[in-house]
């Protein structure tokens, strides 16, 4: 048990139907005077009291530079002195675009599982190369949670973000800066999203259940950007870049196959997932949630064909990362994208682990 | 699920024998120049290559306020730049005192299962009163710690120790701000705590064992700064100070009793605990490790008499907490205590829960 662990600063408001309550605490707390909403929706109820200096709602899918341009003149121009993003991952994105060049403080109301609002991670995108990064500057000070924000997200989408909350959890478990504390996160990420996802599934308005996914998404944020990206993100990152895959249901197809081939070779990290599902092995656990929430199966109907493989086998294998708890072959690699590919049962891969 | 959780920024360096080696990265992180170094025991091997100012071992238990005087005067005398202190309870709580006054930096270095070096909690002791409280400037900035330092701490101050923190754990599951991400924390506190015990009185040297204890003491330490002081707490509170009860054995003693009372009107604890435990109730679970261990039972041989016990209920009934899962009479007081002081084991309390 050897480990380095830094845990940033950082607040959480938590309550169904209190996001405007919260969010307008927050900017008294912080003594914010101009305040830049960044969302693409109104959202009257969650900012009716804050002094709102500028509406932004020029956003787009993985930071462009030059939309991140705009939004950085337009807080300057404003003299903004605190940001408040309402939305998904995108959304949030922009605002840490924002915080990277001006040390604007975020607040943060996610209206997805996409957990950005949790992490130290920027991303920008300029001629379809996406760079990414770590500064303490882009982590919100404040995540104001709000479940009455997400009872509108569609079910087959809060099943694939819930899915892509679940990936950040099991793979943060091998992660290169994986640690007990955060496995300890990622552990309660699978419980609540395991409770939240299937009560979500049966009922897209169970408040219960979409509070669970809200929670499980925030911890599963935490545990990833502390433990950092494991086999399954190395390899869904090169997919959703080269082929322009879907990002959440990437994530939902991807997640059992390196499971699958991980586990053998991780059997701490593998006690851990299926103590947090409460069934007997890892790959158990999270075939019956997925299973009950009718998860996608196969990359193929997204536009990756079999024809793909050893090009994007090509392009994962440089990006292996050493702490996975085992080798990975060309071979190997093959065998999962065709499975994930073609929608079959993940394979067993039963070796001697290397930890 | 309405609740405001704040996480505080702390760096944690973990490796059994490599205290020299983490402290000194940590002193060259923060370009400290001029170090106090806080410790009734020379520690060469871990302070052996760090620029001290200062060797200051004038500690005492509870933090005298004429101790902490003398440390503030001699840390400002000497231009120290950070404080590290190396030691139980009293050696950080005396860092923290000169932190409180000055806002000098604290890396901790603890050696026994207080947990102080991962909470905010101050405490200073002024003719028999001890008052307490909370700043952000005591929090040390880094805890390093290494089982190693431990080793040497008997089996039975590790047991009481242990069970100490374990009550950390337990009590923040009902303390007045718990939520569901403290929570997640005190139950893997438990666990921990759970595997390192039984493996550390089978074994003192038994260096897994002492990991997992030192792991768990930080965080049960997290959880309980998080969800703050339950029923627990303030009963070991009153008899420590009112009695002059020793610290780690009245709450090994105390512990069982509050969670009888308790776990019947606190469902969701009730399973958590349990669940942590791996046992079918809260209650067995606790029941079987304190046997492993032989935990200590009664408070009659450190001094509490029977006698005392209506005194004692009187000052306690008015500092339950609020957030009590259930309502507590003299009644029930006096039943906790009597059981507590004779050794008897805890008794149920069926009853429908406010919660």
């Amino acid at each position: 048990m050897i480990f380095t662990h830094d845990t940033p600063a950082q607040r959480v408001l938590f309550g169904h139907g209190r996001a405007g309550e919260h969010l307008a605490d927050e900017v008294t707390r912080l003594g914010a005077t101009r305040v830049m909403v960044i969302a693409t929706h109104p959202h009257p109820d969650v900012i009716g009291t804050i002094p709102v200096a500028l509406h932004h709602d020029d956003v787009a899918p993985h930071v462009p530079v030059d939309v991140a341009d705009r939004a950085r003149q337009a807080a300057r121009h404003h003299d903004i002195d605190l940001l408040v993003c309402i939305g998904g991952g995108s959304t949030t994105g922009l605002a840490k675009a924002v915080a990277l060049t001006s040390g604007i403080p975020i607040v943060a109301v996610p209206t997805t599982y996409a957990g950005s609002e949790a992490t130290d991670v920027w991303g920008l995108t300029e001629a379809g190369r996406k760079t990414t990064g770590v500064d303490r500057r882009v982590l919100p000070t404040t995540v104001v949670y709000d479940s009455a924000l997400t009872v509108g997200l569609p079910v087959e989408l809060s099943v694939a973000s819930g899915l892509n909350a679940l990936a950040h959890c099991v793979d943060s478990l091998w992660g290169p800066r994986a640690d007990p504390i955060n496995a300890s996160t990622a552990a309660a990420g699978i419980r609540a999203l395991n409770a939240g996802l299937p009560a979500v599934v049966e009922d897209a308005t169970d408040r219960a259940g979409r509070d669970e996914m809200l929670l499980g998404a925030y911890l599963s944020a935490v545990a990833f950007a502390s433990a950092g990206s494991g086999l399954h993100h190395k390899i869904c990152h090169v997919l959703g870049g080269a082929y322009d895959l879907p990002h959440a249901q990437t994530h939902a197809v991807i997640l059992p196959h390196v499971l699958a081939f991980n586990a053998p070779a991780a059997p701490d990290a593998a006690r851990t997932i299926a103590a947090a599902f409460g069934t007997d092995s890892a790959e158990d656990g999270l075939a019956r949630l997925r299973k009950r929430v009718d998860a996608p199966t196969a990359l193929s109907p997204y536009g990756f064909d079999v024809s793909m493989i050893p090009d994007a086998v090509a392009r994962i294998l440089p990006v292996v990362p050493e702490s996975n708890p085992r080798p990975v072959t060309e071979s190997d690699l093959t065998t999962i994208l065709t499975a994930a590919c073609t929608g079959d049962a993940p394979m067993t891969h039963p070796q001697e682990g290397r930890r």
